[in-house]
């Protein structure tokens, strides 16, 4: 049985962040059929893990999400710049929103945040052995707030479905399930 | 510091599953900016866990997907329908998909897909003690292929990095992590 392909592609809007466009894709079965897909320039987000008090800590940031219309807590994020590395947004966005640089990092993971209807790819890094750089300077127009949060309270919250992003989901459960990874730190 | 609000939303788009709006967010300096936000009405996916041949396996379905123009491997999901409640829209897609349906149900997690642009909420299941209902009918356009995977290989797949989604691999680390759910089922 021949595969799904993409027959023509139509640009709806195209804007600052995003791209939508309407897919005709014929299937196994030689129907066309439309398709709603959002193109995203990709992502990265880390979970920096900050040893502080004899305690491990992983700096979260608080910040209100358009889309929500609230505030939620996440770990650091942010869209890939043209041009730019996974790798090296990482490292921008580390200082950017929290202050820190950090002498390793580590990739965690790479993965589609929603593949039924956009190709955003999110690379997910660990972030450590970090350096206070003196205050953190957001981009502009963005708000947000800094909480370091111990790792048992945040394996807590993991358990007691208190954490509402899968990303954050994603690094935080990545990390406290591999013990090793956590003790070779 | 008075928090971000909405000012304004222009609709821009919409379609068969997604809605694109503008909107004019004025932030606790003061200043206005545009945003671009993708309306979404929410999804579920599930974990389906089968014992067989005396092991745990999982069962995933592998499909094309349009914004990436390939095939991935991903846990069993589907858009919530007008009307109906993530638990009805799980049990139906457990059936259409994997030609399956659970004793038991058990709520692993809550999340946003992507909260900086989109306010799609997926709602995460693991399904077990499964009954076979003869044979899967996925719907009218949808092509995809079962397969069954035993827990350990996808515990090593998981580590590799060999895993490219992410409600899956936050379903996977959630069950994979907690042993005592594990050995409970």
């Amino acid at each position: 049985m021949p595969g799904s392909h993409i027959v023509s592609s139509e640009g709806i809007y195209s804007g600052r962040l995003l791209r939508l466009e309407l897919l005709q894709v014929e299937g196994p079965d030689g129907r066309r059929r439309e398709r709603e897909v959002v193109r995203h320039p990709g992502a990265v987000a880390f979970v920096p893990l900050l040893e502080e008090d004899g305690q491990q800590k992983v700096i979260l940031v608080r910040q209100y999400r358009v889309p929500l219309d609230k505030e939620i807590l996440e770990i650091p994020a942010g869209t890939l710049e043209e041009g730019e590395s996974p790798l090296e947004c990482a490292k921008r966005e580390l200082s950017e929103e929290t202050g820190y640089r950090a002498r390793r990092w580590e990739k965690l993971a790479e993965f589609y945040t929603s593949p039924g209807f956009c190709d955003e790819r999110l690379h997910l890094y660990l972030a450590c052995e970090l350096e206070p750089l003196g205050g953190n300077h957001p981009d502009e127009g963005e708000f947000l707030q800094i909480e370091k949060i111990p790792l048992e309270e945040l394996e807590r919250r993991l358990k007691d479905g208190k954490l509402a992003d899968a990303k954050t989901l994603i690094g935080l459960s990545l990390i406290l399930c591999d013990n090793n990874k956590i003790k070779s730190l």
